[in-house]
């Protein structure tokens, strides 16, 4: 039996305030509206980070708040769709947001970021809400680079990089299959040039396609256990964070 | 007949390529989350934002892309479950993602505004935009007075102040029943103190309940009225200004 | 009988220590350097933000601080002579004013603003300085549709729409005579765009003169009456907002 | 006979226009609302600034642009009624103006600079405008140390620092004598403490009254004769900056 | 035989001139002021910073500018002496020095970075200039987890983790012998808590001491081949950086 | 017999740690990357700025913090190898530096500045600091016009102007002899524009060889005799204000 899910989106004022007064943790998905291949839809990494979220939320009675659906994913601005927000923006929402939960009587707060360009900025923003005296944990998905070794069939582009490949296709397939095209997926183990990544790269001059990996073999049963294992390692890290926050 | 939807967060970037290449105007929904009463969900300035755009974008076959669930709502943070973006990051939100349809070859750009607070800030990004060479709409519900009245059987709170009543409870009926909990709704009509707006106002010392009007009388049916009477004249707007970019 | 009019711009520091410990309000005049037609001056809404907070000054023994001569007017950039001052930094100029103001022990601000361009950026600092402990209230001419629509004899060129028009003539008729050149004084109508206010005017390609309305029937002698009036309200309102002061 | 003086704020947007397109160069004046003594107004600064930048413009037909009437004046915001606009205000205000006057057609900008800690944030603007493309002269009174020296009977506090005394004095007294309280006057020669001025300073605890130097021989006439004195050689500069402008 | 070392802080402007016209690669070391245990220096990142760089500096025949001596450290402000400079800082001094190289004529622009915190502002640095004009590449020591696993005798404290242990005292030792005082070195493998480094740290409640690791076993030689191998492999990186540029 | 030298860069932290809390005064040279001619190193002010530093550390026992080697010189960039920082990021140096040392439990904080362009952006960084709560003191080498001129036998460029002339090239001379190459050194008398320095320059159009003055007579001996008395000025203001500190 799973706990049920509190969605802060869905909820009126009333019943967040109950929560919030009852110790929820607020979790924030941040996600990114980026190129994922020919076959994924553009907001893979929102859809990701929303699914492991709820996960979490689930598991610890946390309150779900709105994915952010952009994300810092400049180095993609050359695939057509691609939306990158500079990192002043990414960094000035996690922290406007933090600052919300901070006056609601939050004791801490949680990140799930589902991009890889989302990292700085979001760590940035921890550091300065943290001094601000919000505790703030960023949940990279944890375990990942193990749980992708163990379950998938192929290997990565490199050393943990899973884009567009079975790993994220599968999870994009159990989530939201309907927005997966497995007709147009194809494999592409770029050769990346010397200067990778010390210089900031056009991804597309490395992968036309826009896909790091083969993502063929992927199948919503492998994703569902993607995301399980996903998911209960970030309910661990969570636990932790939560558990050390002052009564 | 209705045209297809097309929703860049479905898709994958060579399908939202050929829709850039083909002229498709680009649609930002931008929300918030924000108090609506006892009865209304917190995302409600979303949901409406994005029902909208929706109706916009099927009639021109525009390219909807994701909405942006938080927004400028300062003057309610007294209410639990509400998250203000500061007035910058709403207005570098908006930019950041013109920048990045621009980068594609967008002709212009439609920003679709569901929340008061975020009026000031996307008039100044849309000027910024402007000045930077991508012609900018923002579409902040035109008509909506002359519908409201000419549909709803209660009267509104304020001249031109819609919130969490019947307008707004109907409209959220029709696009997200589930997430209404009319059992809660009540009314109220405050009396407001004689320097609103002139002074900042913290709106809970207004409304206790954070409902402006009489959402009651509120059903699906009149929503999905109100809607199509939104939608059509929106997309009279955006049509006019489509017509008038250059080829 | 009227009050002395204490202007902070006149008086030597001691004086104005005396007033500010006495408890007088301080107001802040915000004009712009615009166009206003071929007979009104650049200075036309610094002259009325000027005039009117003297009113309101003299009424409640206020202390005047010097006008602002610039403002947010970007929109009337194509006329020769306009200087826009950027939103940031009309938005800086009122909440540096105000936390001097602070220092000194004001217990509340007043801002008088005249230009419509500068209503978004003052609302703003407004919150700001509110947010950091100093009341503060911005006075936009309350219940001026109602005063024109009494007391001017010609329609304006849109609803709530004042500029260059016989208003705005009257009253600078009425305080800076020698600055009208009523013989250049034209009415215009215009059409507006269909997209207008929604994407960003470029007001010259709308009115050609620079006028909205009708300013040939204005005179000195409506000027004062129209004044009167807006004083009147004015100090209404900014009566109200010191009376809510603690003490 | 001297020329016409062309008043910016007194003019309509045509009569710029015309003056503009005839070559007349823009002249900032650049003030502050700062203590100067028991005697003299709050707008000293303004008040000097204003009465130089009018003599240059006649002498040169330039085009006089509204005073700024609030400086960069924080070491004296312990002297009530003083108002500091902060550094990146100071600059913001002298760009932006400048922006807007080579919108017009300016081929080169004059500002006259009447405050002390108005000179590094103008320093920066300037240096700013210039390497975006208008070239641009801070008149900060020059001349002035020899043209005191020579005129007046008194000596000053400190090198080159004239604050409140004879010469500050006169000039007021000559342009606005109604705003001088003689009787008020007293002379201090302050201590400087020996980390003066490597340490940023509170003026009052270095001089209780504010003054600076003695103010109680000032007369109108000798106002008259320094103001004369500092608008040739500041016309002698300007005229240097105007020819060396590309035609 | 290698070649002479050009230091820009040592040479006169005409010879970096002439130097820059000849096409020499910009080499800018960035280091911090950050503890490393009680037996390190505070500027020990510094110095191995400068010191890859001189030695990428002969082997390219590139322009060695003077290291930055301070960085992004906040994780270590509990320790005395460090001197965390801020992100923005961090990031802007790196654009500001990209600007004025490129100013020059510069074809390329080489950061080698010398410690963790400062990866993030460098990277975006070099996103920025490189969006500017200027390919930029960050050095972030390459190979080091390769060359450290090779030749130290001990383990590191983490996964790439080289902070004051033999690895760094060693290449201290080898470069400035006088400022380590090997007599106080202590080892310490910390438990990490369950959280790091997913919420921002204080470092020294992890490591008492500073250290991370083993620094006992350092010596003098042993820091010759570490930094030999490190400026190898940089060495390497840069070669192909700089036959990428456009000739 | 002098103090032993406190370089906080070449100490551990432990060490530090001791010192703060038995009160040693930090103390930060700020130079500058910036052309001194045909004969000095680009590193020049930062030369002098530390050599000055350490005299004073040494004689009040304070806390040498590694000189930042880079500055605010846009006048000079038209000289290769100048390298300027903005004037923001030359403040917010101080800024950060400052906050660390307050941190870590300074009372006051020291700045001696070697370059003329520093001066404004590091007094604007004492008001921040001062502000802030530390009281902050810049050192621009008092004294330093009587000093050259009783020392040196040529005249200055310019009242109050030693640049890469007898003064400078002296005291380079004495601090690091092997960077000078007296052989290319010249003398350059300019003349000045007339609007100088009322417009912002570019100083290479003024001087050819980027030398004011006469730097041929200059000698080590010179150069030690002038950093004497230099330091001798510059420790009795620094003791002056460390006596003037709380305890």
């Amino acid at each position: 039996m799973t706990n049920p899910l509190h969605e802060a989106a869905r909820l009126a004022w009333p019943v967040v305030g109950d929560l919030m007064t009852a110790g929820a943790l607020p979790i924030l998905p941040f996600g990114a509206q980026e190129q994922h291949g020919p076959h994924l839809p553009l907001a893979t990494d929102t859809i990701m980070a929303d699914g492991v979220s709820r996960g979490i939320a689930r598991n610890i009675g946390g309150l779900l708040l709105p994915a952010v659906p952009y994300g810092q994913t400049t180095d993609n601005m050359a695939f057509p769709g691609t939306v990158a927000l500079s990192f002043d923006t990414t960094r000035a929402i996690a922290v406007d947001v933090a600052e919300a939960v901070k006056h609601h009587g939050a004791k801490g707060f949680v990140i799930v970021n589902g991009d890889f360009g989302n990292r700085a900025p979001l760590a940035l923003a921890a550091r300065q809400i943290s001094d601000a005296g919000l505790r703030t944990l960023v949940v990279n998905y944890p375990g990942m680079l193990e749980i992708a070794q163990q379950l998938c069939t192929t290997e990565p582009a490199g050393f943990g990089l899973y884009h567009a490949d079975e790993f994220e296709t599968s999870i994009v397939l159990a989530l939201q299959p309907d927005d997966v095209e497995m007709a147009r997926a194809v494999a592409e183990y770029p050769e990346f040039p010397p200067t990778f990544p010390s210089e900031p790269p056009d991804l597309r001059e490395i992968s036309a396609s826009g896909v790091f990996g083969d993502p063929r073999p992927a199948t919503p049963e492998l994703g569902r256990r993607l995301l399980a294992a996903l998911v209960a390692e970030a309910t661990t890290l969570v636990t932790a964070f939560r558990e050390s926050l002052p009564a």
